[in-house]
């Protein structure tokens, strides 16, 4: 009985996206359910996912938040 | 000084509404409280519980979102 | 299908033990599972429960780890 | 390449905010990260920092909501 | 950058294991990592992984802990 | 009444030492919680500090675990 947290920044990845959209999100869901399954047998019904999109401010990396920090290793 | 974080589904499991109403928060928070206090003789005011309501698209069982997974097995 | 974790200092409450005890840990498992059934109507099948101990050197309170934090305010 | 989690409550402590403001995330993005650095040799580059805000309604102390809390021990 | 979280009970799946093993937390490392480079376009090195295997007893389901929900429902 | 966890990978940053050792983790505990009140204005014995280690092998970067993704990237 998997659990799975995915954290991700909350910004648009396929084309014309703003956000994370649930195509990709049922992607990530179906993905990582298969994959505890293939490497560890856990059946699919057992895994719970839980997807979190975090805010651009909320997240920092390298003691700066995200979006500075891009700007600086483009 | 426990911690405890509760995860569901964001959508209306009271009467009439769409999400987690505060009353069904403040009867949860009481509730954990007091188990922590009755299993292990934590004190009330030294457990935090927080919250977390979670969008239906974010959360995956069985492979798929949560509201796909539901219609599979009513 | 709620998440909940239960994170608590890892130390004997139950007479004699070091550590939450197998039937501490089922007791919190069953009435926390029981009181999200009661509140918002999820039934227990569907809820799973995480307890993690953490211990003492790893826990701050107060500006402190937990055990100087207790010597200070008993 | 530690990963911090903040969780505070949604609620302003700067003059006239709401919220969080950008900068006090800023702040503490970068206090943490140099905290890592200087305690634990981290290089700022390898460390996540993710902050979180939670609803006043979502966050409990003393076995109620904290807004009640604060009422009770101002 | 994103951050994923795997929890998995403590117990071997792997012929001979008693608990997962290190090629096991590899296959996850790697597939969930591909995944999110897949999904959303995340290059690899920006994503972290965490494993947490959780003791039997301390992972709890259908109101009870793992071990004796599965003498329930084999 | 804030709640931070800090995760770090389980090995020796001091001199001698092959973990964390409690004085790191208590100028962690002291750091973050003095960053909080600072910044924020939150009391310090609002605010709770959970350090997690977690193994070598449970964490991943890059794709692959920790260790084997230090020896690519020196």
């Amino acid at each position: 009985m998997p659990y799975v947290n995915i954290k991700v920044t909350r910004e648009g990845t396929a084309p014309g996206a703003s956000a994370t959209t649930p195509a990709q999100k049922a992607a990530l869901i179906k993905g990582v359910s298969e994959l505890l399954r293939d490497v560890m047998g856990k059946p699919l019904d057992s895994t719970f996912v839980v997807i979190d999109e975090v805010d651009m401010d909320n997240w920092g990396v390298g003691g700066v938040p995200v979006r500075e920090y891009r700007k600086r290793s483009p």
